[in-house]
């Protein structure tokens, strides 16, 4: 039985095993300074299908073959899948679960999905509903740019603010029993996340709308289990970029929790280098779910990082509410990961 | 620790009680056969606001703070809010969260999100990572009709087997507390669907795509639990409407599981009268959760029905992926729902 801490965060009691994780990206991501940890990179964006929407969900679907091969399972070896994506009716995830056959819960965070998946995989298995599940994530710059912003071939100009969605996926499987041959991370607390708004309307600055949801979290995490930030090793959030990252330090100072820079890494502005001309920096849940499988994990696992806090942040906004000129509201979620 | 049974259900150790319930609808389904259970029907489809996608924010928001108060609650006593809608990014659920204040996990899982809040709601409380949480989902027609076929203005003619798409929302509140005063309904068993695709693209005719996934997860959960048709008094299904109903009789007497017509009703035909002209029936997330709370979980609270088996079903199809022409996976999760 987990323990509640605090208003928002908890403590599992049987901290779930990171038994496997794989991630897979685009051409621009491999480019990048973690491409040659990406499992796969996939040069064509269209996947050798007809549409972006459809090689998004191919791509979210081979992280999650990946992710169960490496362990030498199968599909129906595991429980149940939670993910999501960033398109209308997780269209990327809804069209990779039908291929896949494992029950399937869709889950929605905008850019905080992994976080979110992580969170909500490691209470069911707290419970025991479940003996394996996976998390997963997707985003795609050509089906989230035509979505949200401009159609592709229009060419709009980006402002500096602006953040480039990451092509990528990413899957973590979680399970009771762990692995049999070797230590595996462990999730060992949560904080989940309510949405905060603090009346930011520009979809191309969504950095400035998500950095009081962070700081919001990450101050209530503090809080809540009674650390702060010195008790973890690396603390790596979402996809804040760089305006995002410069407001979410100023909003911790101003709680009295200054981050060193030593300390905190945002996923935003690990997947690209400063030469690929991304502006502020990636984004989507593609972002942190690729970052977390090809780096973090991995750094945890080998026992680099002995204590992770990965907080997720997502943009709740929808093409609707940004047309009908309403605000942005965010959220981030948090989960704590150890080294066994 | 909950009990897994077969290969997608499993019995939960701790039945959730069912602490609260409260529902909001439209004037249309206030005129409906459920008209007078709902506890509050609200005229104005826009209620006031500019938008009807703020309207059905506003609406959700009613629906979670009139279950929150018929316990004399606050929402800050509730620990998490599980809960979604119809929208593109869940418009309605994360606007609403915004203003309740409460740490929320966005679901999508179509017009099955009330059967999956429920479910996820359950296994969070199972492992105790809350002592209480609200499961919420809520659908509109003005918002949905625009979103998914064709402008309101547009005045387009339905087809027969188009379905209703109902304006209204639903709260539940768990707790493993129970209440003080009474006993409670518990949720004693979930079934986990998954994506099926038998190729419908119809978008109004959506009660074809949803039948398969309702026969799969319906016969999958009598196998699992080692049950059949007799074992429940009622068996509730999301919204199949008229030709989704006639299907997955067909598919469930195909398996050998033929369901009785006594022990069987479709939310999507509960809440709309024949004369009413809606065509197939009603539909949304708003459908089964408004009939749900209205009528469902009085008569399981009252020992009318001492065992309900409700299982929502969602089209998990997109604007993008219908102008694609790609096909309709569908998706059923199911729970138990026991008189206390």
């Amino acid at each position: 039985m987990a323990k509640l801490m605090g208003k928002q965060s908890l403590r599992f009691d049987h901290p779930p095993s990171v038994q496997s994780f794989a991630c897979c990206a685009g051409k621009k991501e491999g480019e990048g300074p973690l491409g040659n940890k990406i499992d796969m990179i996939h040069p064509d964006e269209k996947m050798g299908l007809e549409s972006f929407e459809m090689a998004e969900a191919e791509m979210f679907m081979d992280a999650v073959k990946r992710c169960v091969d490496k362990e030498g399972l199968k599909p129906e070896n595991i429980r149940i899948l939670l993910g999501g994506d960033l398109l209308d009716q997780l269209t990327a995830s809804n069209f990779a679960g039908r291929n896949l056959g494992i029950p399937f819960l869709g889950l929605f965070g905008a850019c905080s999905t992994m976080a979110e998946s992580l969170l909500v995989g490691s209470m069911v298995l707290e419970g025991r509903c479940a003996d394996r599940v996976i998390c997963a994530a997707s985003s795609h710059f050509c089906t989230a740019e035509r979505q949200f912003r401009f159609p592709l071939e229009l060419g709009a100009q980006r402002p500096p603010s602006a953040q480039w969605t990451v092509t990528g996926a990413g899957a973590v499987m979680l399970s009771q029993s762990g692995t049999l041959n070797r230590p595996a991370p462990r999730i060992t607390f949560a904080t989940v996340g309510k949405p905060v708004d603090y009346g930011v309307k520009d979809a191309t600055n969504m950095g400035a709308a998500m950095a009081p949801a962070a700081a919001d979290t990450l101050y209530q995490h503090f809080m809540d289990t009674s650390t702060s930030p010195e008790d973890y090793d690396l603390i790596a959030t979402g996809d804040l970029g760089m305006v995002g990252v410069a407001l979410f330090h100023e909003l911790m100072r101003d709680r009295g929790m200054a981050l060193s820079q030593s300390r905190h890494i945002d996923c935003g502005l690990q997947i690209f280098d400063a030469n690929q001309d991304t502006h502020a920096g990636g984004s989507g849940c593609g972002c942190s779910a690729t970052v977390l499988c090809a780096d973090l994990l991995p750094r945890v696992s080998q026992g680099k990082i002995d204590r992770l806090l990965f907080m997720a942040t997502g943009a709740l906004m929808s093409p609707t509410s940004s047309n009908l000129g309403e605000t942005i509201p965010s959220i981030a979620h948090a989960v704590v990961i150890e080294r066994a």
